[in-house]
């Protein structure tokens, strides 16, 4: 038996401030396009796929942070990506800055959607482990406020039946955390999607920097197999606006095995055929959550945010 | 600043059937006496390190069961061992399985010990992730009974002050749970102590039998990282009782990397200075737990044993 669904992981290389969204959605069609070329039922894109990662600069003015924000999704100049993917039969994941007016009050969140190969979306992600910081640091080389442009998502980590299987999303770094993989693992994940923005200079621990790729990769291989699901993880890539993004974008079996990759630091289609019957020898064996599993001993992942020390 | 513990991960060949006691405790001893040669702090035996893996057989006899057993620690075969510890000044995690009179009945655990380098006992733990099965299944080339001949282990998973540092245990397959490194990691653990037999092949999954080392590797790997912790891995090798075991002992640093590994089938010793400071850079950063987590959104990880399916 099979579910073959094959994926193509498209790559971004650098968006500049000032390009326009839709020179940006130019090239997520082309992208769309050579994954029709090869097959593809879904393409997955970057975290924050239609502008620059703006996070990295401090605004005071809230109306310059919210031009990288969009209001409607499609609107007018995300529409022809809806279009073209429905004129081509595939799907998409794509991440955007989501500007939503709910419970009287205008909201921000780092969002994500999933599209069938109808241009619908049939699922919504908002983004719930934001990293860096709410407060302007100005000694770093390059700020990371998502704390401070972002509210904490509010959609819990919900799964999608789509593409013949039970779809996952994620965004950037909730693929460090295992819990992220783990509730969705929960709800019989078979492929999880996730967009990122990952600088290879970390100005807190500078000291890691040369790791980047091997922990961008560790975390989505273990998430993966302790799983039994398949991850795509797709980055931006290159020198934006004067900041490194790693890239290293990967398609991972249920294996934890690295089947499709990136290797450029531009727009680059990683391809994989992705069946989401793999899944099962995991979840049926070394990961049958429901005969070895023991959550009576996993009380402190939710009583606890911060590690309390025994005392000395 | 540093806080240097030297370790050596004494991983063990073969074991057989009719080995006493006392011809195990004589390795570990040699294995000890070579670790103090290297200036080690702490030893890491693996898992059931005083018998053959007897959960790869069936039993009937209780009493055939029981003779794997230690009904007290140490005891008159084992106390060598404590012995040589106080005489070289050198601690060690052992794994045995442990007959223990508690509740008013006879109770058989999974267990492992931190002992201190004056050969006191500072720490128990009692496994908690028993894999394999509880009935016989002769359709196995060989036998994984551990759910038959453990109880699950009831003490949690407790972290000790030990060697100038936070010191945690799990057992073999608890290594491939998240949610032990995320436990220990939410009490401040620096170093996990992990015993483990591991065949090669996996009845249920031969398929994945080429993959054993891989995934040894990786769910220890990102164990270290996502909880900024080393995590000391030690196994049984080699064929025993024709059986082929991994072996595979590695040494990981919070970072991930492996920095000390085995790389024979027998009883051998891998060494490594590992500073637990080295742990700071991580979980003050990427996994400051206090700043980053959120628990909110981890409920089913304790609400829900097994995956439940959305519905069709």
């Amino acid at each position: 038996m099979s579910r073959i669904v094959t994926v193509g992981a498209a790559q971004l290389g650098p968006i500049a401030r000032n390009d326009t969204r839709s020179q940006v959605v130019s090239r997520l069609i082309a992208l769309l396009t050579q994954a029709s070329q090869h097959g593809c039922d879904l393409v997955v894109f970057p975290e924050l796929a239609l502008t620059t990662f703006f996070p990295r600069w401090y605004f005071e003015d809230q109306a310059e942070i919210d031009q990288f924000f969009e209001r409607e999704m499609p609107g007018p100049e995300t529409r022809p990506l809806f279009e073209a993917a429905r004129e081509l039969g595939i799907g998409f994941y794509l991440g955007y800055a989501e500007l939503a007016e709910e419970e009287g009050r205008t909201r921000h969140f780092n969002t994500s959607i999933l599209v069938d190969k109808t241009g619908a979306i049939v699922g919504k992600y908002r983004k719930i482990h934001l990293p860096g910081h709410a407060e302007h640091e100005p000694w770093r080389q390059f700020q990371h406020l998502e704390k401070r442009y972002f509210e904490t998502g509010n959609l819990g980590f919900p799964v999608f039946r789509a593409f013949g299987g039970i779809i996952g999303m994620a965004i950037c770094n909730d693929r460090r955390w295992p819990e992220t993989y783990r509730v969705m693992g929960l709800q019989g994940v078979e492929m999880v999607l996730i967009g990122y923005n990952t600088p290879v200079h970390n100005p807190p621990a500078p000291e890691h920097d040369n790791l980047s790729h091997f922990h961008n990769q560790l975390v989505m291989q273990s998430g993966a197999y302790q799983n039994g699901s398949w991850v795509v993880g797709v980055g931006k890539a290159g020198n934006e606006e004067g900041v490194m993004q790693i890239g290293n974008s990967i398609i991972v079996a249920p294996s934890g095995e690295i089947v499709g990759a990136c290797s450029t630091l531009g727009d680059e289609l990683a391809v994989a055929r992705c069946d989401l019957d793999l899944t099962q020898s995991y979840k049926s064996t070394t990961f049958n959550f429901a005969r070895h599993r023991e959550p009576q001993a996993y009380g402190l992942i939710v009583e606890r945010k911060g590690a309390v020390l025994p005392p000395e």
